[in-house]
This record gives structure tokens, sequence and C-alpha cells, in this order.
């Protein structure tokens, strides 16, 4: 059995929404057990009527427009703080919220705390690519600022992960840069590009924005002001284009049963894209696996995010990077 | 009459590509002449066809793969680097190029010169939004890092360029971001919020990778490092789910009818994104507007590039630069 810790409160959609999601984990999971963390009115009703699902009574919130750390420090009993405490209590395996990002990173930072050795957690995505390939992209914002050193610990545990969420042997490395000939970046890339090609990471060179959706390299490496500008655009164009197709599909009649016949394959894509399939960015660098659901994480996002979790639990995440990074570090 | 010189050579998709490009651009525009500059045997016999186009014989040609600065020194008699020259001596206006953005912009800062008090050109492109808008994001490549007070003046460039290409009165500034709040941003961008902010230059806060394609604001400023990164994961991810449709549409009958059905509309939202609108990205800061063009540009993408040229060298954007940054500076 693999206890999955979910945080019910503060997606921007409500707790409904999110329980639904862990419904539907339960049900797709013979194997999962999840410890409910949130307001009684949710999560009592929810726990009784849902074999495997345990209740964590919690009585406050951490909003959206809340300082994180200032929150985390009065806000005792709030959910995503009551939650990472039971991780580290080793009532659950992994934590799962659609919460405000700078709660969720301060309070799984502060409450489940960094595998020894480790001197950042980095946001990671498996972002799709061509022929069904997966490129696994860190940091997307936990750490706008990122010293050369750190980028190579990046390396080890975007590879980490790719083995354990993708399957991928001896992953390769790339940089986000602005081009892909080895001169190419900012001083800080450069910095970035000579502290990879000296850190025995599987490093192969530097990636461009085309790269990230395609299947060049199976790990990209980025500070967190970079990858959240890259992952954002990649989202804004999604949005955008699937806008413009729909305002084409009202233009005429013709168009119209054409992007008809097309919806379902069209919402394929636009799933592949929005993240449903791993259920939000997972935290590498915790003694436990964090997996960060969108504010606005639907069910099935919900549900994709607690199996993740679970998937990486039970492949000993936390353990396969502690090793990555001790090896490379000897 | 306004007179365009276009470097026909470096381009992916050779000479031909490009000369059908400007035929194209003369036969839209009776206003318009353009100096042709490329080996004879390419340009020459064009020129005897095409009323409108004066030929500039050179000899030799800067590839992809060669240094800019070295090549610029030493390939005296390159396509790109006589191109500028004419520019320069005023034989033209405006130039467009489709060869290798390291030599075009090498060839443009040495061969056409800055305008007085410009510290460093910048690459921008007006990027698609709802409603018809358009964003004018810069730097998009030139300059990998950006000092703070050089960002106010990209501020100013955009804003000026915002007028003249997109008609917008009193444009709004943002600057791209790793989230909307002003206490977001690596070390540099907290720097470069301050200038902004402090800069009178219509500055109104953080912009995210999902406000490019919307209608936000009207500039986007951010260093050549991360709006290159931005611009290459848009262009990246409509590759991408332009691929995903294209496979969907081949899954089956019913699915492929309405991709059929929507071919007209699919293409448009593509083209709409490919830049071939403007044909390119415009660098900002010289004596007179040089538009680069995709290395890959089709014939109708030339076309947009010359006459987005014209149009900005008829419309005095090198003055209304100067205006916009001088007045600032006072």
């Amino acid at each position: 059995m693999t206890t999955i810790c979910v945080d019910v409160m503060g997606s921007d959609k409500g707790p409904e929404e999110v329980l639904k999601g862990v419904a539907a984990a339960l049900a797709a999971d013979a194997q999962l057990s999840v410890l409910v963390a949130g307001a009684d009115e949710y999560v009592t009703p929810f726990c009784a009527e849902h074999e495997g699902a345990k209740a964590l009574v919690t009585t406050e919130v951490i909003h959206m427009d809340e300082h994180p750390t200032q929150a985390f420090r009065t806000k005792k009993d709030a959910s995503i703080v009551r939650a990472a405490a039971a991780v580290h209590n080793g009532e659950a395996e992994g934590l799962f919220s659609a919460g405000s990002t700078g709660a969720v990173l301060t309070a799984a930072a502060f409450g489940i705390g960094r595998i020894k050795g480790i001197k950042r957690p980095a946001l990671a995505l498996p972002c799709p690519g061509v022929n069904g390939h997966h490129t696994v992209m860190l940091d997307l914002g936990a750490n706008a600022d990122v010293r050369p050193e750190v980028i190579v610990q990046f390396a080890h545990m975007g590879r980490a992960y790719a083995k354990v969420a993708c399957g991928t042997e001896n992953p390769t490395v790339g940089l986000l840069c602005n081009g892909s000939e080895d001169t190419k970046g900012s001083e800080m890339a450069l910095a970035y590009h000579k502290a990879l090609a000296e850190g025995n990471c599987g490093f192969i060179g530097n990636a461009e924005g085309t790269d990230i959706l395609s299947d060049t390299f199976d790990v990209i490496v980025t500070d967190g002001f970079t990858g959240n500008v890259a992952l954002k655009s990649i989202e804004g164009t999604a949005k955008f284009l699937v806008g413009q197709i729909k305002e084409a599909a009202g233009s005429s009649k013709k168009v119209g049963i054409g992007a008809l016949l097309m919806k379902p394959a069209l919402k394929a894509v636009a799933s592949e894209l929005s993240g449903d399939r791993y259920g939000g960015a997972i935290l590498l660098g915790l003694k436990a696996p964090v997996v960060k659901g969108h504010g606005s994480s639907t069910a099935a996002a919900v549900k994709s995010g607690v199996l993740a979790c679970a998937a990486a639990a039970r492949a000993r995440l936390p353990h396969e990077i502690a090793e990555a990074c001790s090896i490379a570090a000897k």
C-alpha cells in the first residue's frame, strides 16, 4: 500500500473538484491510500464514503495572494502545512497540492526537508515531444537565480526523474540557451555550459526553445527564471492557437463542421500539453516526491497528479536522486 | 519612391526564393524600388526583367557557420556587407536579409551604424494576440546580456516601433518575468523592474510568458537571452501542435475530413504565428530600418519583410526612435 497526502484546499476550482480527482485515483489504483487534508466539512464526509481515504482535518488555508514564508510561519493549521508535516512524520510517502506555488514550495521545503547534499529543490515537468518522447525540463520556477554548481545538480536530479517517469536509460542533458552553438549564451549561461561540460552528467550541448517539445534531449536544464518564462510561453501559445482554431470554426459552416469532426483529436492534443498526463510539475530534491498541480487543475489532472506522485514514491525517486547526486559528487 | 536594399544571398531556400519575394513586393507597391544585392548570375537577369529593381553585383556570401565579425572583416564583397554599405551611403533607406542572424547584425551595426545615443540595437517582432492585437517583443537575441539602463532604452525603442508598425497610441510596456507580482524576478529582472519603473517609459508591470500572445501589453521588453528562448519556445509549440494535428488527421477518416475542411483556417493560424505578416524581426536602433527574415523565409515572407521595411522607412522609424530616446533622456 502506498499512501499519498493530498491537500484539497487552495485550488482555484475548490475542494470538490480536487476530491473528485482523489476518488478517481483511488478507483484506478487498488494499492493506493490517500490522506486527505482540508476542512472538516469536505474531508470527513468524503472519507466516510471512500475506502482508502483517511481524513486530516485542518482549519486554515494559505491563499494565492499571501506571502508564502510569512503564511507558513503563522498559519500552523493550514492544510498544506499539516500535509507536509504528515509526510515528514511518515504518515504518507508523497504530497499532492493544487494550491499556491509559493505556499507549496515553502511548506514542502521547510516541512518535508531536502535530501542531504541537495543544494536547491527544483520544479520539473516531462514535456511532450514527437513520437511519444518526453523531455524533462527543470527548473520551472523554484529558483530564479541559480549558481553553476546547482545547475549540475539539476542535471543529475532531472536524469534520475527521467529514468523513473519516462523509463529513459542513460538520459542526455541539454542547457536551455539562445542558440545551439557552444559559444552562445549570456555570461551566466556560458558558466552553466562550462560546469555541465565538466559535470559528468550526460551533457551533450545547448538546447533552444524549439527543442523543448521535440525529441532532441531527454533532460533540459535551466534556471527557474528562464524555465518559467519558457513554460509559460508554451502554455500561452497553446492557448492562443486553440482560441484561433475556435474562432476560425465559428467563422464559416464548413470550417465549423471540420472542427466538430476534429474535436476529439484537438482535445487530445490540448490535454497532452496541459500537463493533465502528469497532473503538474514535480518538486525534486526533497525527502518525498511533491507534485504541484496547476491552480485550475481539473479532477482528471488531480487524478494524474496523485497517481504520478504514488508512482514516484514507489520508484523511490528521492533515493534515486540521492544516489545520482552522491555518485556524481565522488 | 522608397528604395530598400535586399540581400538575396545567405537564405536557406536560395536566391531564387528571395527574388520571387522581391518581385511580389515590387508588384504590390508602385512606390517601391529595390536595390538587389547578390551574385551576378541571379541579380543581373532579375533586374533586366523587373522595373524598379537595380542590381548590386557582389561576389561573396557569408554563410550560417561563419564567425560574423571575422567574416565581416575579411569578406569585403559579401552581399550583406555591400548591402549595409549601400544603405550607409544613402543608396537605399532600409535593408532586408534572410541571411545568418550574426552576419546581418554585425554588418548592419558596423556598416549602417547606430543612432546617436543608442547604446545597443535590439531585435523586435510584433507578436500576434487576441482580437487582432499585436505585442512588440524585444530583444529577441541581439544582446544576451543587457544592463538595466539599456532595458529602458529598449522600452522607448519598442514604443516607437509599436506606434509605427501597429498604430498604437501611448503604448504600455511590460517586463518579461517569472511572475506578475512586483516582487518576482531574478536579481537582474528586479534591477530591470526598478529601472523601468523610474524610466518614464509606459511601464505598467511584469509580464509572464502567457502574456506574449495576448492583449495585455503593447510592448514586452527583456534581454536577448530570455527573449530568444521565449520566441523559440513559441515557435516550437506551434510546430509541435501543427504536427500533432497532422498526425491526428492521418489517424482516422473522420478526423481527416475534418482537417481537410479546416485546412485554410489552420493555415491562416500558422501563417499568423510564422512571422509571414511582418516577414521577420526588425533591428531597432540603427540609422535605417533592417528587417531580418527567417533563414527559411518563403517568398511570401520576403515580400512582407521588404514591404514592412519600406513602411518603417517611410514612417521615419529611426527618427521616431531618436526622438523617443532623446526626449526621455532630457
